[in-house]
């Protein structure tokens, strides 16, 4: 038997989902045991998952509940991104310790509503219960697409490309470690990412896009999976890396890589093109999206990833110690 | 950046991925950004959620971590069989503290496993994630369906009935509760439920059931959700209520009652049926499944649930103490 409190949330959750537009996907929505969604003719259903979880992936002090919501829709959308699919809405499933009232529970889902808002996309459903310990977010994103776009698709021969700047957010959480007041940019990085499927879509839509990932876990990490997927090896370019305005101040550019580089939340998309593919729309890309797009290597034979400077030769890795999940054991 | 210990977890969990069937339906499977279904045509996909939290749902020292991934699988699959939907694969996301490994890992894993094989289901993907506190599992349900039942179809006239008898999971808790040993049928229940999607599904393709929903929370609760959903008053006869083996052989049968109506976790199914429609039919299904089919009310013009003895009299609600969630706070 359910708590009184958890269809008091439930109800609480039906409201905001009430205020949010709603797909013409939506055959059922919140409210029953599932919710059933009418892919259009010839379109696919992508889906994702992202727990969040309190003292792993977000700290109460350092954001507000509004933002931490944010923030947890933004991760899973990101994903769809990363499969260049749009976004129909989420599921989200949230546990909360007894003490936490229902206004934490209305702030998160508020935090969650504006992220889908931005997308014009559905809080769809979920699930919520009583968590004898941190506060547990799952966002489920639930996304239509006519040709999805995976890790596995590059090729030798293609080219790299990141979408924005990368290390704000990473930057801000180093900041916040260290007990400082974030660079503003930064923090907005931090608190209100943009998940990039718009960008993403309208570069699978002119056939430029390979392979993609989004970059969660950031570039270093990430980088590896899509050479694993496409069974390619990935040069990457150190020195044209595209890094946050707070980073490129940095007096010690090699900490700064390290940041960019390891930390992943601002949630940009490495993605691989075929060669030229990209140069002829980059402008256009940029105009439409207030939003620069970088070439920074190459996919070629063999495996793993390798980082080079400018002129071709290799260099070592960007150190990994440069960014750690805050709570994370070493 | 994740912890090294959440790759290892992946990588448990494609392989066990690996062993499943994959149905025809799923384009890109686990292991990328996301996962890509695309339905068959006039088919929607169907979506439900639900967590489960140790020392709100579940026990360790009651439950083996297979079976506690077992049941996790089997109440997300059971929302599906309240839409009459099939199965396709579930995404799991689960949060471990770090002094568990990862043959626990592999335990809940393998159990989710067990549940999805039955069903010739798959695991399409997840997340992973270290908790500092209670293990967590939020199951994500995906399904298919020609033509999705909800809970809103009931009209005035409609019959109700139930699949199965009720009350031994909720039985098998109350013993363990005690300190007792369950009774060996009731401990199967509990331990291994039978999500009742083959059933819901030829129901629906004999145009039988009008509204349905899984008795999750026991049927005192959900048949109000039902009545709410459909705009009517359900009338159960509380006499008629098939109850569990062992609830049969108590005393006090409203005890009895109390238990087989409060507690849920048997998950059958609560359905309306068109006037007469099942009567034709309710051999055939019972001979199929080798399960019982028992007619246990009617839906009236009003709302909420009104309980009525063998004579059509009403008599009081079985009392709602009967069943309390084990560890909810009163």
């Amino acid at each position: 038997m359910r708590a009184h409190g958890e269809f008091e949330r439930i109800r609480a959750m039906l409201a905001v989902a009430a205020g949010l537009g709603v797909s013409d996907r939506v055959l059922i929505g919140p409210g029953d045991d599932a919710v059933v969604i009418g892919p259009g003719r010839d379109e696919s259903i992508v889906l994702s998952t992202d727990l969040s979880i309190e003292g792993v992936h977000f700290r109460r002090d350092w954001l507000t509940w509004e933002s931490i919501g944010y923030r947890a829709a933004a991760a899973s959308l990101s994903d769809l991104a990363a499969m260049a699919a749009r976004p129909v809405g989420v599921l989200v499933s949230l546990a909360m310790p007894p003490e936490l009232e229902t206004p934490v529970y209305e702030q998160i889902t508020s935090g969650v509503a504006a992220c889908l808002d931005r997308a014009e996309a559905s809080l769809l459903g979920g699930d919520t219960a009583r968590s004898p310990g941190p506060v547990v977010i799952d966002v489920v994103a639930v996304g239509t697409s006519g040709s999805a776009v995976g890790r596995f698709g590059a090729e030798p021969g293609d080219e790299l490309w990141v979408t924005g700047r990368l290390g704000a957010a990473a930057a801000s959480v180093r900041a916040l470690q260290s007990g400082l007041e974030p660079d503003p940019g930064d923090r907005k990085a931090f608190e209100r990412p943009e998940p990039r499927w718009r960008e993403a879509m309208w570069l699978a839509e002119r056939d430029v896009m390979t392979a993609a990932i989004d970059l969660s876990d950031g570039l270093a990490g990430d980088a590896g999976h899509l050479a694993q997927a496409s069974g390619v090896r990935l040069d990457i370019d150190a020195d044209r890396l595209p890094l946050a305005a707070s980073l490129e101040a940095w007096s010690d550019s090699s900490v700064a890589l390290a940041i960019a580089t390891g930390g992943g939340e601002d949630y940009e998309l490495l993605f691989a093109a075929p060669p030229d593919a990209l140069s002829g729309v980059a402008g256009d890309f940029q105009q439409t999206f207030g939003l620069e797009v970088t070439r920074v290597g190459v996919a070629c034979e063999g495996t793993g990833v390798t980082w080079v400077d400018r002129a071709g030769e290799e260099v070592p890795p960007p150190a990994a110690a440069g960014y750690d999940h805050f709570t994370d054991p070493a």
